[in-house]
């Protein structure tokens, strides 16, 4: 090795780098991934950054004689901050120094490899200021802004500035800390305290917040609550109308979300014991219709030609301007929408599913009111939205209704006929989407329905099934109807006519997929993976999503339910820079394509509308 | 010439430039400095910017098609923007296409040649706004920042976001204006207002405004107010003491202030009949205390150790935080500080004398309780301030008094007797800062001053003078005293302890001088012009201010008095884009001298106190 290079051995973790020979330990460290936490930022003053050496000790430093006790000097202990190695060593980080080994983030899974906890959101002590202002002769603002490490675009606000000429002055401003995010100071804080995160899903039904230590990554807390807009509409749409409609309408929405986030933040700060003042940072996804009503921003532009948002990179907030019960000066970072129909949500989707990282081309949908379609990889990413209406959610059809106690969520086939599974077992008052879809998917492949979606007669099943299917048929004039359940109270029956709308919305959904591929010119077998986002897609039978043909014929272990990926997009974006500014790049690159223009879409529908033959 | 140039001149101006073939009209007019004033910005489709060919017109457009009539088109009428050149050709600027033939700012002189008007607040028409959101399909906030050319850092605050979401959708969408300044949208207005702005120079004694129209860069009116704070002291120190001494200091001298510009800003209104919620920008210079009062920040570490401003470059402020009765949202610029000491008001100066615009070396002396002193040129800025002392406002002299009615402002000798001219021509009942120059100049001149500033006995008196200023002279144990003015009511005397006092202001200015030039390394005749800012500036006389050695010997014609250059600059910053990005510069490298703590001075010091051999 040469000699101008060394070679050094971190223990305890046994980590080795070689680093030019002068450089300091507290560079080597950060080249081998530790670093090291010392509220100075290592500059030789906090005496924090600790470590020891057995041999090669440099001489010792000015800092470090005023900073160590005569002990330490003599153990062999020194400032990794001043002590510039010379030969190869062998340093040990002493616990007390804080060494933080870089944490790796798991939200969003395979994605997401490697994504580092690195807050956007600083917490910053001002130890050192008032030397700093000395030497430098700058003002206070000057002198924060260096310490911060924050560039010159950092915004200082007026009441900033009132706040902390007075902090910085007063006898104990070394244990004050200085809070910034995304290029602002938002404010101060004492030293000890810790800083908290929320990362929020404002879903159209429901609204879900997640309590992050900023510190550790760690999630506190989680709690969920029906968004109490509901009142005003089930979906995008009606909201939409009710702003339009009525003069109080925006006013009215706005003020019943932000109600339902702040039942949700009071509910965590509750279970975590934590001070809604120590809150200071809140990203936000949603579509793009929750997120302007959220911001208090009307969408009523979404819902009338040329269907264009008001806004697609959200504007700075504070809670405070939004009436949030967090710190009055807490960053609301809204992930920014891709366009009319898809929102911060789908933003949160590829960012947690690392979509535009990868070189291989994966697909997310996201089934609702809307189906949301991505595709993509780090070379061309498109989305898109296509109106499925609300039947694979339960609404609209006979027996349909929502994921909740009583419906049947699971239908197959036991002894020749069909059996299921219901929420609660309980008595079926329902069938729930996934029923629904499982129920078609049995129906076809024991060929009761006919590829062109029709309920069969009894007398034109095939042999195997009928003699238990028959029973279950009831001839009418307007379409036979396939009975499911039926006790003293109830009969839940499958009519010609849910059949139908159960085609419409798959269909508008394969529909959307296959023209999406088709603009990116890939076949299935170039796809690698098929994320199934949001609850619907986790609760969904993959069998049975590709055998009514909802999704492509796909290998099974392709698809991958993933849960609330638009979530974890915003838990990332509370946690790594990266992640925040990956999302903002999303939402830049993506393209939308439209469908409802296309002469190409209706044929497409028109041939997603059958079913596969089984 | 080449074929691939044309040579284009515009009547009736006569001007005529050479541009590549299939250049449009509209950028040959822009490179003669004729700029049209369409409300599109050129881009075809106001139909506002006509222009008349007689021979070489290009084929129609479409757009000229649309937006001309046949008369028009007959008679040979075509729009500048979408008219590509293509031969030598004579254009004539039609009246209502509104050519803006660059106008020149007269402010600041000689050192601004070429300054344009080209104010850093723009009214942008969203004329277009509709056809655009359609085409483009991007969110009404990318359309505003597309049509206003702010680029992708103008901030869009969420209060922006929903006024505008309102307006651009309203069917008089097309009357309505965006505001944009210093990088954020402002507002909106109609189209069809007027735009104003303040330039507010907050002086520590005298507050001064001028109300200018934004469009033709005129000043519409001028007034001035007693800075309200005075009641609490008359220089900065004691406003500062004031400040740390009681718990709602601070709130009372801003309030003050702010109460002070709010008079001036209702004079202005009322004089010219503005409207205060036209008024959409405030440029402000002041010392470093007097903004920090201004925008309500303490000022009071400016008064101890390390003597550090809070800020130097100020936060961004809208006039309703700060409650100056303007359009609460206009943008208040106030200019940057260079220092604790030399403050925006010197950025003024240096501005509005284009000092760092010139390759000469320039200085300029402000002179009051602190004398500012600047030196240099594009190469190097110096800035220095220095604790002259009130008696050069005729404080602390026995026979002194403010620049008022009453004040002797020039002395003279006329048939071998002093004689002088009083303000107000009525009886004199003291001596304002340029009698007391003039006069310590004439008993220099006169040998009654010795060079080291002591008052000569009767006896003592060269032969010409003897005569009759020997009766002025009173012999006093504790030195002698000279008698100004007597009459039944009073007598004005100058006395020894008088004039060490004129020495010490005069020394401590003048050691600041000859510090700065030996910093910078230049000698007098170096020294292209001297400027003299401010109200006593501009009445001093030169040669006594020469004569006592307030300024080194310089030839006179190179003493220029500049009267408000501080307040010019404020003007400058209101109406050149150009020049308010200088002041950033100017504050950024302008090098702030520090003189208290130097030999070097306490030896110039001690040299300038001493008056020059006449």
């Amino acid at each position: 090795m040469s000699e101008n290079f060394c070679k050094i051995t971190f223990r305890p973790v046994n980590r080795t780098v070689r680093v030019n020979t002068g450089t300091t330990v507290w560079e080597a460290a950060a080249k081998a991934d530790i670093f090291l936490d010392a509220p100075c930022g290592g500059r030789g003053r906090c005496g924090k950054c600790r470590i020891r050496l057995d041999e090669g000790r440099p001489p010792l430093s000015d800092q470090e004689r005023k900073l160590l006790s005569s002990e330490d000097i003599e153990r062999g202990v020194r400032l990794a901050c001043v002590t510039r190695v010379t030969k190869d060593s062998i340093v040990e980080i002493l616990p007390e120094s804080g060494g933080i080994f870089p944490q790796i983030l798991e939200f969003g899974g395979e994605g997401r490899e490697g994504t580092l906890l690195d807050p956007p959101l600083r917490k910053v002590a001002l130890a050192g200021f008032a030397d700093r202002l000395r030497e430098s002769r700058s003002s206070d603002s000057e002198v924060i802004r260096e310490i911060t490490g924050a560039n010159g675009n950092t915004e200082t606000s007026l009441e900033f500035l009132k706040l902390t000429a007075e902090a910085v002055h007063a006898p104990h401003a070394s244990q004050t800390a200085v809070i910034v995010s995304d290029g602002r100071f938002l404010g101060l804080t004492d030293i000890n305290r810790a800083v908290y995160g929320i990362a929020l899903d404002v879903g159209t039904t429901t609204v879900v917040g997640a309590l992050m230590d900023l510190k550790s990554g760690e999630q506190l807390s989680v709690a969920s609550r029906l968004n109490a807009q509901a009142v005003h509409g089930a979906d995008t749409i009606s909201r939409i109308n009710f702003c339009a409609a009525r003069a109080d309408g925006l006013h009215e929405l706005n003020r019943r979300v932000v109600g339902t986030v702040n039942e949700i933040v009071e509910e965590l700060c509750d279970e975590s014991a934590v001070n809604p003042g120590d809150i200071w940072e809140m990203t936000v996804v949603g579509n793009t219709t929750m997120v302007h009503l959220f911001l208090g921003v009307t969408p009523q532009y979404l819902g009338r030609m040329p269907y264009t948002p008001v806004f697609r990179q959200p504007p700075r907030v504070d809670a405070g301007q939004l009436e949030l019960k967090l710190n009055p000066h807490a960053n609301v970072h809204v992930l920014p929408c891709i366009g009319s129909f898809v929102g911060a949500d789908s933003v949160g989707v590829i960012l947690s599913r690392g979509m535009v990282r990868s070189d291989r081309i994966n697909m997310a949908v996201d089934i609702g009111t809307n189906g949301e379609i991505l595709i993509g990889s780090s070379t061309r990413m498109l989305a898109s939205s296509t109106a499925a209406g609300p039947a694979l959610e339960g609404a609209e059809i006979s027996c349909g209704m929502r994921a909740a106690a009583g419906a049947i969520e699971r239908v197959t086939v036991e002894n020749g006929d069909v059996t299921f599974k219901v929420i609660g077992n309980r008595d079926p008052i329902g069938v729930c989407g996934s029923g629904l879809v499982d129920l078609a998917a049995t129906l076809l492949q024991h060929e009761v329905l006919d590829p062109s979606g029709r309920l069969l007669a009894p007398d034109d099943l095939a042999k195997p099934v009928r003699a238990k299917f028959a029973k279950r048929i009831i001839s009418r004039p307007e379409g036979n109807e396939f009975v499911i359940y039926k006790d003293t109270n109830r009969e839940l029956r499958l009519t010609q006519r849910d059949v139908r709308k159960i085609q419409l919305a798959k269909g508008a959904i394969r529909a959307g997929i296959e023209i999406l591929k088709d603009e990116l010119g890939v076949a299935n077998e170039d796809i690698n993976a098929v994320f199934l986002a949001g609850a619907f897609g986790n609760y969904i039978s993959k069998s049975s999503a590709v055998g009514i043909g909802l999704l492509p014929p796909f290998p099974l272990e392709k698809i991958k339910p993933v849960g609330n990926a638009a979530g974890a997009g915003a838990k990332l974006a509370l946690l790594s820079r990266q992640a925040r500014l990956e999302a903002r790049e999303i939402a830049g690159r993506t393209e939308h394509v439209e469908l409802g223009g296309k002469p190409a879409f209706q044929n497409a529908f028109a041939d997603a509308m059958g079913f596969p033959t089984p």
